[in-house]
């Protein structure tokens, strides 16, 4: 194993050491919890929205801190939930007295510790409410997972639901909103690679040369099959297809999003988002909105996702809104 | 070799066919020449900028052309400089009437290609000046040099001249201040892994386990030595002494860049600024901006890089200037 770290117990807090020396303008960091938060938290009069998760998967989510996005991201161990003392921290850092929306990928620990973090919450006055992301149709149950894993969905959530709160809406309101943005998107991930944890020191898994693992995770988990590599045209169909049996998008107005899962150069990106487009185009979805790039890594794993979601005129409009965060800057 | 493409002779291609087709709000595409420009060029009564180089760095250059940036992008095929054709493609669609500056990169071929066009361009009554890059401090000469290689400081000098074309500046004016940014630049760069470029099919070169590559430039080929990996810690004495031995910066106020290669998570990149921030306030240099992520890469190769840019306060001004590019969004 060859990473740019001191050592291995030191990973996450080395690099929230990092963050906060590069965006102090930003956020700052708890780092007895290890919660970036807004440097203006609580923000009054406004709903704050966390999350949080293993690490591992950055700029998710500590780099989606800041205006119009999160108010807190609790970084746990790599690939490993953080416990509920830490969002109990991040929901008293940002409950601007409108309370707290906590949006948590499906995963059992995360669920489970984010749940028990909304008691104690709620024991202390705050009032907090919930929502689990499980966009990923690869699979309907998996290691980490009863259900659907959440994914790349999440960061299109924590975009469009951060910019409701930013505007003052209630929390029911934004809570309602993220479950209407959860109904509409689904995801599905292609790995070229595995990717190594360093307290592991080896590849998650090994593929050989010739193969692809299709439906994988972001945590090296497995995923639907291993097949041979293909062009990429036909890993885009390995990727859409399974999206549009699952959610009929056709005649839709979507966001559609290409995420690199860490090791995959950017010019790789922009030809699985062109052979993306097409699909759509060819099947009468509407792309109005597109990201590009690596936001819901899995450290050094080479691969890709494919997000959609259905977009309405409320959620383009608070996608379109400004955010201010170290990870995705505001821009169509 | 795995890598998300269709054909090796069609990545370039395609690729700009992805980035017309997600960022057409921002740029077009000359498929002829393969130059990415704004949709706006020719801006009337703007300086024009323009830059190019080999493919396989992306974002730079076509990730930067928008408002307050380039005005056009010229790309090579991967590794490869863009002829001259391109580049005097690219100063006909970007000349405003003010004339054109040439960010170019001191690779020899670049560097050959980019006077041809001038020359061209001239010929048909539009004024061109050239920069030439040259900030890396790993080697003198090397493979494909006469003098060091240009590098990261190409980022920043690409925000900062184009923020001043911006604002209206002529061309004698941003071609000082770009001399000016690169006489005040340093780069040094390091690798865990070698590249693979697609029409090679296998990596540039081969590394221990335990082996890293210091001095390395963006195209694969050899650094300053071969060493046994260390601690983030010492891998960024090994990049910033270099630097601080070429340029005194003590007491200096800089922008520092830590720069990922590709294939490094952005989870090493910060904890690598982490180390190079401390570095630089023992040493007493003054960091009042930074920037930290995948930014001028070498395809799938794992490592980084350290730029410094000693800034003043017309510099810090434009750095913190509105942008609107695919590649770096506004933010400080």
């Amino acid at each position: 194993m060859k990473k740019l770290i001191n050592a291995v117990d030191d990973v996450v807090k080395d690099s929230l050491f990092g963050v906060e020396a590069a965006h102090s303008d930003i956020v700052a960091v708890d780092h007895d919890n290890n919660v970036v938060y807004r440097i203006d938290a609580p923000v009054a009069n406004k709903v704050g929205i966390i999350s949080g998760g293993g690490s591992g998967h950055e700029p998710l989510h500590g780099g989606f801190v800041g205006l119009g996005m999160l108010d807190a991201a609790c970084a746990g161990e790599i690939f490993t939930s953080p416990v509920p003392d830490q969002m109990f921290a991040a929901d008293k850092l940002v409950d601007g007295g409108r309370g707290v929306l906590h949006i948590v990928k499906n995963y059992t620990g995360d669920v489970m510790n984010f749940d028990m973090a909304a008691e104690m919450a709620a024991a202390e006055g705050i009032r907090v409410e919930s929502v689990v992301v499980d966009d990923d149709v690869a699979v309907q149950d998996s290691l980490y997972t009863a259900g659907r894993r959440g994914v790349g969905l999440t960061v299109l959530l924590e975009k469009i639901v951060g910019a409701a709160a930013e505007e003052g809406k209630d929390l029911d309101y934004v809570a309602d909103l993220a479950k209407r943005v959860i109904a509409n998107g689904r995801s599905m991930g292609m790995a070229l690679s595995g990717c190594t944890v360093p307290a592991a020191g080896k590849p998650s898994f090994e593929l050989a040369d010739d193969e692809i693992e299709v439906g994988i995770g972001i945590h090296g988990e497995p995923g639907r099959e291993r097949r041979q590599i293909g062009t990429a045209a036909e890993i885009a169909q390995m990727l859409v297809r399974p999206i549009l049996d699952d959610l009929d998008y056709r005649g839709s107005e979507v966001i559609a999003f290409v995420n690199g899962m860490g090791a995959t150069p950017l010019i790789e990106l922009y030809i699985m988002y062109n052979e993306v487009a097409k699909i759509l185009q060819a099947e009468g979805v509407r792309v109005v909105r597109n990201l590009v790039g690596n936001y819901i890594t899995s450290l050094d794993m080479a691969g890709c996702s494919v997000t959609l979601l259905r977009a309405d005129d409320e959620m383009l409009h608070l996608w379109d809104a400004p955010v201010v965060t170290a990870g995705l800057r505001w821009g169509k």
